[in-house]
């Protein structure tokens, strides 16, 4: 939790933070700013003390809704910098940087640097500024394991109405998406029919989640898959716009989208066969689906996330499926991880790789499930996923409801 | 243009281009790649040769979109490199960047590096690989001026038609905006009302401009400016959501999405006053409007952006308003430029900016001219905006076409 930041940075003995880039669809700087139109901003938190947030001066009142100490850039006058840096043969953003952080007392010492910003400008600043001050040390974290991925690794129950809510959305324009499906005509080769008597495509799918996200508030920043057939079968294709919806195959709707300006996600995935499920199809699902409840079952407080995926690819590799356990980097079976941490990012820690230390299902952790089987030279793929809240109970929660089924029924 | 990198790197003695990150939301990559679900993503494109684009093995099918060279991570097991890095104290990401490196023929040289991305991880991982391979350099750019901006600032037909193609889809939603505000009552106190008798919001209006982008396959990263009255007098105030709307105050409605997925943008703006203008609203708008024709009859084939910044500043000085010309960092008055290049980024070359060299409004550029006059302590702002592109005949267009009027006549 936030709360816990000064603590972790004192484990890994980090004497200030220094985040670049925008308050926008920018994990780090959205989790201690809420966001808004800041863009362009620095802040710098020294261990124990509060964090400054540097900004435009005319973003000056988004700034403040932050609620941080905040400084305008105009405090450090560009012609005066230009003319230092000329001298100096350094770089303006160097020197600026520099000045901001001597106000806030940092002048030696370990800073780890953040942000999902510009990687060009931002190292060229930091290489800069490395030479004029060698007696600070600036330290990139791995983007598995940071100050940041362990402090939001733990949520507060105000983190947690949010994702529950965006889980509501997220159902709510699944539930949509699905009625829509069922209420169109086919053709004679099985394929959805508009009214106007074209084939309904992925693009008119895409359109319509898109739209009724963004009635709902939300957004889908890294899209959403909706991959039928073949593409089901590969984990991570989106689906190709101009394919038709056809009765009887495997379509795999994975939608993970956020709060409007890059806030919490929800993750979520069904896999339906509108109409009927040919036998290799419900086979394959069935086999999925008695797998994500055997291992919904082992959910326990404390344990490794990466023992449900030593236990997932067991029980996959006993229906006679590859798994990452005996077979290096699957193309067909079970080819990925059981699930993930979610929050501001999409992706964050606990990871559920295997033998990856201090990814437990601790209390306060949101995560999801989502097994998997993808036979792309079969022409079909099943997931299915819901997240989960580990409660302070020691219970788990699924934060949305949604039915399983695999078959759609048509209604058109 | 994209054909001039290799030139442009030669100029700039760059011997290669490392690009991190995902293929969307992020623009060296989106213009290398064209997009689509490829994410954490490595690009490599030696001086004079083809991008290779590295990417996860569960992505091959989007990374093949690309129609680039491609190389899944498979190829660079996770074991082997997990134990070489313990032995040779380095990470796992650079010795998978070396052997990357070693693959596309790049062994020593400069290597530019960019991305939108996250910073931490990218900086750790480039730190570790500059002590690994010491014959190689690896630098930043500035993040106004880089091989890829100065690429970037000169377009092709073809995504001129796709700029065209979002400023269509933008101003169609500016006017169903506008429709939508004319057609609600009115209380006594001129405030807004909804049909079920509920005042009209700032957040209803964005709800709306949401949704009907959306509907048109647009999406806005940056969020929206729809601010009134004292907001409108801030120039990056994106407004306040519970804010009521009301007759005769300045909103400023400043509109930039992009194409899902983070593609080419459109900039646009518009300022009105719903029902009438007090006569000191209409007199800040009519002194605008003047500057911005004026600047506008300005255009002229090469002629430095920021000759056209200046004349703006005198003609607003000429009017009585500070500028950034004799007023350092000016609250109230002419605030800051004139306009900004865009492409697939909301802001990029030429630039406006006083004294900057180079950023001039050659063929082939796109920019916005986009004066206003800010007076929050009036309770008014007055911003026009529109998006040109600079014709290979000399001429300047107008990207697409909307009435410059202040006075939105009410219908309700």
């Amino acid at each position: 939790m936030k709360t816990d930041l000064n603590k972790i940075m004192q484990d890994r003995n980090i004497d200030a933070l220094l985040v670049l880039g925008d308050a926008e669809h920018n994990a780090p700087m959205y989790y201690l700013t809420g966001g808004g139109h800041v863009n362009a901003a620095t802040l710098i938190k020294p261990r124990g003390e509060e964090a400054t947030l540097f900004h435009n001066d005319m973003e000056r009142e988004e700034a403040a809704k932050s609620k941080l100490k905040t400084i305008p850039y105009s405090k450090y006058p560009l012609k005066t910098l230009m003319k230092e840096a000329k001298e100096k043969k350094s770089n303006f953003g160097a020197l600026r940087l520099q000045k901001m952080l001597e106000d806030c007392g940092v002048t030696s010492g370990k800073i780890g640097v953040y942000g999902h910003t510009d990687l060009s400008n931002s190292f060229s600043m930091l290489t800069a500024a490395q030479k004029l001050m060698p007696e600070i040390e600036f330290i990139g974290e791995s983007g598995t394991d940071s100050v940041f991925l362990q402090a939001m690794e733990t949520k507060t129950e105000d983190e947690i109405a949010r994702i529950r809510e965006m889980g509501r959305i997220t159902t709510e324009v699944v539930g949509k998406v699905k009625a829509f499906l069922a209420e169109h005509a086919v053709d004679e080769n099985e394929v959805l029919l508009q009214t106007d008597g074209k084939p309904l495509t992925i693009a008119d799918v895409k359109a319509k989640i898109n739209l009724w996200l963004a009635e709902r508030g939300a957004e889908n920043p890294e899209a959403t898959i909706f991959a039928i057939g073949r593409d089901a079968g590969i984990p991570h294709s989106v689906g190709t716009e101009s394919d038709l919806i056809r009765l009887g195959k495997t379509i795999v709707f994975d939608i993970f989208p956020c709060e409007a300006g890059g806030g919490y996600f929800y993750d979520f995935t069904r896999t339906w066969c509108l109409g009927y499920a040919p036998e290799a199809e419900q086979k394959l699902y069935d086999e999925v689906r008695e797998v994500y409840e055997k291992v919904e079952a082992k959910l326990e407080s404390g344990i490794p996330f990466g023992e449900l995926q030593r236990i997932t690819c067991e029980l996959f590799e006993a229906q006679g499926h590859a798994t990452p356990l005996h077979t290096d980097a699957p193309q067909e079976g079970y080819v990925h991880s059981v699930g993930h941490g979610l929050g501001v990012n999409i992706h964050e820690k606990p990871w559920a790789r295997m033998k990856t230390k201090g990814n437990t299902l601790q209390s306060g952790v949101v995560f999801t499930l989502e097994p998997g089987l993808y036979y792309p030279s079969k022409g079909m793929g099943v997931r299915i996923e819901n997240t989960y809240w580990a409660r302070p109970d020691g219970s788990f929660e699924m934060l949305a409801e949604f039915d399983f089924g695999l078959v759609v029924k048509m209604r058109g």
